[in-house]
């Protein structure tokens, strides 16, 4: 059985794994955690501890084989296959979000769309045409959705994760800004700008 | 001098506001550390624990005060003026952005946007008017700007945020799904749905 490992240590390994895909692309084949740190600035300390977590990887006095790490490490977030999404909300936003093109190459892919908005219901955006939300919870199931993305007004988005998770849906990334809650078991990573500037504020404030 | 704060806890100070105001929005106006654990699933101790960096805010037995509360966050962290932001990258993320509702009551006010595409440059979007990128520097500094939102494509990030840099922007919100360096002194935080997307798998693999 696994340690019980913390969750702000599995929410640094993707940026583990970011930095890893960069060096790789430099061409470095290994790099110390000292390296490693000073491109996150993070201690070479933590990151020995985060990564002790999961296993063996360094090796004394060369570091960790770059490739190989970020293979485990990839295969560890459970990276090694791919991810179906679904979009709840095709606005403005909703539509920013299909056509990102930063998520099919990490294996996430969105197959299905839902909008309760009649002139939109049956249109094709990037690729996906969009489903009424009416159908969410069978066309969740048909599709075998994995993971879904919330970009309703902030007024409807607690009715839409309360209808996913009714569904089964077990990981939402959230882009309304309210205070969601999720029962125990689910996950929910909410993408908030005003959360982002509210904690550089405090920085700027004191300069 | 104020004791050396942990990025972490500024972190999460934030979340603390928005769920304050809830709580203002709902009538609530004393909560103790427990329900205001309960409702951010984080234990009553390392709220007590955060919120002693800035001094004594709660009362034996009585908890909280909602309101008093929330406005002394929100003057540690600086939100307690209006801050001016300049958008980087007019493309549908960028419109998204201009068009996003939850900034402007926040007191984060978009009030310049920059584009290297000459079909935009001279425009008006969501109110705002889109300048020539390479006008970057002076209009920053004409127009007092405090924070750099960035939504330009992964390849052009890095250039893009050396120049907000060397016209003295020292806070940046970054869309680019890039391992980006700053320089120490410049806050940097990354909306970044593919890293959000990573740490959730983590968890749906292993259920």
């Amino acid at each position: 059985m696994q340690r019980q490992i913390p969750e702000v240590v599995v929410s640094r390994l993707p940026m583990y794994l970011r930095a890893l895909a960069l060096l790789k692309s430099e061409g470095v084949e290994f790099i110390s955690s000292k390296g490693l740190g000073d491109r996150l600035r993070m201690t070479p300390a933590q990151i020995r501890k985060d990564l002790s977590f999961f296993g063996k990887f360094g090796r004394q006095g060369r570091g960790y084989n770059v490739g190989r790490l970020r293979s485990e490490l990839q295969q560890i977030l459970g990276l090694d296959k791919n991810w179906l999404m679904a979009l709840v909300g095709v606005g403005r936003l909703g539509r920013a979000i299909l056509d990102y093109k930063g998520f099919a190459p990490e294996g996430f892919k969105i197959v299905a769309a839902f909008e309760s908005e009649p002139d939109l219901i049956g249109k094709t955006v990037s690729g996906v045409q969009i489903e009424d939300i009416a159908d969410l919870e069978t066309s969740l199931k048909d599709k075998k959705i994995d993971i879904a993305i919330v970009a309703v007004p902030s007024s409807d988005a607690q009715v839409v994760i309360d209808k996913l998770i009714k569904s089964g849906i077990r990981a939402i990334l959230n882009y309304a800004p309210i205070c969601v809650r999720v029962p125990r078991g689910v996950r929910l990573q909410a993408i908030d700008p005003v959360l982002a500037l509210q904690s550089m504020t405090f920085y700027l404030k004191r300069d």
